[in-house]
């Protein structure tokens, strides 16, 4: 799986230039509406081992999976408004109704390790840009369908790969040994 | 000195809002002309462990110094141009020449691990606005007087706090144990 993320054209990171054009990057909404991602650093498509950096637009009414993960993860908003809703992990068996934290434009917080948490782009008139840095990629991710799903059966997706169509693309040669 | 940096009042990770705006954040030269040093995530500040997130600012004309470090950094560029300057690991025992990049407005780069490197605002009219991502806090810096130093002669800062202030505030509780 290695070689093959190493010898696929479209996402080697061999051959992608040191400094990037932002708005020249992919994005994609991974099937999730009102949802741009791009992969501003990451460890498929650039080699990063330690950390990865996001670059994410919610359209108004759009948001994250409610979910949580043992890595660290912080947000800056770079524009609009929305919320944030938190269910500090107290020893219960589910998330529980959750802390609404305003977030906006300029501002910064990160998520406390494991805490099952929500980005919601609250602001009807404006789109929510975030920019999110996580540690320990790939993101180990637990989610939930409500505030009330016990913590052991939110559903585990891993690896957690936005550039995931990377890691399944085989390269020819790879093919022509089978 | 950790429960020194819990008890300090101005530096506790204790009170901190979870939310916090940027623009209200604490900023600081740290002694370099031309330089303002916000932390907007950091270890000392906000209990980070494994990632830390500065937001910093550089006049025209104003750099980095050339250095080296084993962790991975990403840059954000914000507002403004500029040069980064990198002289890749190639085996020998200086820096040498380093390459030349133009860095600009909504562009994005990493600095390969142990590479020497260095950013310098090099456009003369207009601030250089960059966010620095770095992983396993405090960076252990290696410092270069020029391109020319032996890697071995490359000064060692460590820890590299910028809130290192913090860290070397004693609580009069402690005092008092003395
Ligand atoms: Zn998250
Ligand atoms: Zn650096």
């Amino acid at each position: 799986l290695l070689s093959a993320v190493a010898e696929a054209s479209l996402c080697s990171i061999n051959g992608i230039p040191l400094v990037r054009n932002i708005s020249e990057l992919p994005q994609d909404n991974y099937g999730r509406g009102g949802l741009s991602h791009i992969t501003v650093a990451g460890s498929v498509l650039h080699g990063m081992k330690e950390i990865e950096v996001w670059l994410q637009t919610f359209a108004p009414g759009s948001h994250t999976p409610i979910h949580r993960h043992s890595c660290e993860e912080v947000f800056v908003v770079l524009k609009g408004s929305g919320t944030l809703y938190l269910a500090p992990n107290s020893h219960v068996k589910y998330p529980g109704t959750p802390e609404e934290f305003p977030i906006f434009s300029n501002s910064t917080f990160h998520i406390p390790v494991n805490d099952a948490h929500q980005v919601w782009n609250t602001n009807e008139r404006e789109d929510l840009q975030v920019l999110v840095i996580i540690s320990r990629p790939p993101v180990k991710v637990f989610i939930y369908e409500d505030w009330s799903m016990p913590h052991t059966a939110a559903k585990l997706k891993f690896p957690y790969h936005w550039d995931e169509e990377c890691l399944l693309t085989t390269p020819p040669s790879a093919k022509d040994e089978l």
